[in-house]
């Protein structure tokens, strides 16, 4: 069988370098390989943000860009929309039919996010969110769902949402295989750069934010003079190092640990290193900002494409469960 | 603003003569009055029955014959398949995020339903029933919903979901109004007619069958000789007089209580007198049952004029929540 990749984010905000490193780079690789979906979930945006709509409109096509500036090519990846998908919704709808609320209650993320967000009362579209995400991937038969870890579990579910469907109608669907991407520390030292955590440096960053944001950053602590010995460990500056400049990470650790290295000097450094990764990111970003109508075609054919693979699963689906009354 | 019907049910059994005193006699008087759109609910049949899809393949088509036969006519009211509107499952989706779980558990009518079906553990769609029942409502815009007493809290929801929505984003949903239809005793004596309690006589039945039906009924057991006084209030013939005879029960309670009536004399009143209701139906069934190309017609041409009414909804409901990113 060949593979198929399925991946997306949450239309509620612009990408950052957490999202580079967990799936972002692995995206750009897979789709030398592999036929790949890109999702913009404006729907399961509206999980936590229906009350703000034009903030998910807006960011649709930052993300968009987002993804065409790391070097997500349209003519490899089928770029698309979820609301523009009725058959997401309607798988969403069927599945729901044999998952128990129980389920779906003890599944970590839905527990742990339901205490980020603050709700004391959690919605019922959010307490189906996996449901919802089992329809993502099952809709374009994705065999290949690259996620962060803390979305395994939901990955876990929509594999036992397969199975189950495939036992109790006929086997038309495919179960999926996470590959599992990188977490990025945040630059106040939090384990998990995010957005709402205000220690994210995005993807459109100009260079002088970047340079603010890393200045910024925390590093450790114990380093008071220059010549004291740092814990490489517990800095942020230094997981930067790990994951951008995979090479050189070796002697930062030395030059810190024996205090041969300063903080504003190792900081340079990612700052530089940094700037190699976004510059060419913000080149193609501003070619492509240039001509939003181009944009926009390629959200249009992406999602046409979809759509069209979508009406094919969704065709076997109701034949798979007698649905098909007419045919 | 001209008023639209929006009735239907579960395509989970044959309907019965509490169907018939409940809804389906309000939906062929309302049909002429007023555009009327006919659900055949095989997703909500789902929700109990989602491992036996060829039973609710099935009754698809006995249900659509019980429409006709009952006086449905499909000039007038619009029959379609709930399955074959994806524009449903797209508002049940968009519904479902600012709907909480609470609100859903404690509605009386999944907490008793829940009981019935012994579910120890509920299903995510179960649960969200109403809110799928608030889809079939809102995305044709009906303003009048014939209900039974029990349905009533689920309308009270679909009211307020429609509320919240249009604050929420635009007013573009209509808040339905409900007509409670009445409730028909049980041939057991049980207060509500239902298939799964045994207790009921469906619109196809023969002759022979109503005969035996009736016949088997529970009476008033005070009456052991022909002479004793009864009590017809409690008793489930009695109940068929004032729903089906209604200019002559009153004579029934009278022969009843003074015991110049026998129970026997009194069956085989009720017994003709639904020969007399249900003769006909008969008849208009076997014609059509008899031309199965016309039915699948009637739903075809239905389903797509539903259709057309759900892309329109569903294009207003986008440009509200400014999901029409291309319009
Ligand atoms: S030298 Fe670099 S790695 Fe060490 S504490 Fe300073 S910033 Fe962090
Ligand atoms: S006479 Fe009729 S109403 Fe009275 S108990 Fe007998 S069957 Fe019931």
């Amino acid at each position: 069988m060949t593979e198929r990749v399925l991946t997306g984010d949450r239309v509620t905000g612009k990408l950052h370098l957490g999202h580079f490193i967990g799936s972002l780079q692995n995206r750009v690789a897979l789709q030398e390989k592999y036929e790949t979906f890109v999702l913009l979930a404006d729907v399961q945006a509206l999980t936590t943000h229906f009350d703000k709509p034009d903030l998910i409109r807006t960011h649709l096509r930052e993300i968009t860009l987002d993804y065409l500036s790391v070097g997500i090519k349209p003519e490899r990846s089928t770029i698309f929309i979820q609301s523009m998908i009725p058959e997401i919704a309607e798988l969403t709808v069927l599945f729901s039919m044999f998952v128990t609320v129980n389920v779906l209650r003890h599944n970590p993320t839905v527990k742990t996010e339901s205490k980020n967000s603050g709700l004391d009362d959690m919605y019922y579209g959010f307490l189906g969110y996996p449901v919802s995400q089992a329809a993502d991937i099952t809709f374009c038969k994705a065999t290949i769902v690259p996620v962060g870890d803390d979305q395994l579990p939901h990955l876990e579910l929509a594999r036992k949402i397969v199975r189950r469907f495939n036992e109790l109608y006929k086997p038309v669907l495919v179960e999926p295989k996470p590959i599992v991407g990188e977490r990025l520390i945040g630059t106040d030292g939090n384990s998990k750069m995010s957005k709402s955590l205000g220690n994210s440096i995005t993807l459109d960053s100009t260079s002088e934010e970047v340079a603010y944001k890393i200045k910024r950053a925390k590093t450790d602590p114990a380093r008071v003079h220059k010549n004291d010995p740092g814990h490489p460990d517990i800095c942020p500056i230094y997981a930067y190092h790990q994951a951008f400049r995979p090479d050189e990470y070796p002697e930062i650790r030395e030059g810190c640990e024996k205090g041969t290295l300063g903080c504003s000097a190792c900081k340079a450094l990612i700052t530089s290193t940094l700037e190699q990764l976004l510059e060419p990111m913000r080149e193609r970003r501003s070619s492509y900002a240039a001509k939003p109508k181009i944009v926009d075609d390629i959200l249009i054919s992406g999602t046409q494409r979809a759509r069209e693979i979508a009406r094919e699963t969704m065709a076997e689906v109701r034949e798979a469960m007698s649905l098909n009354y007419f045919g």
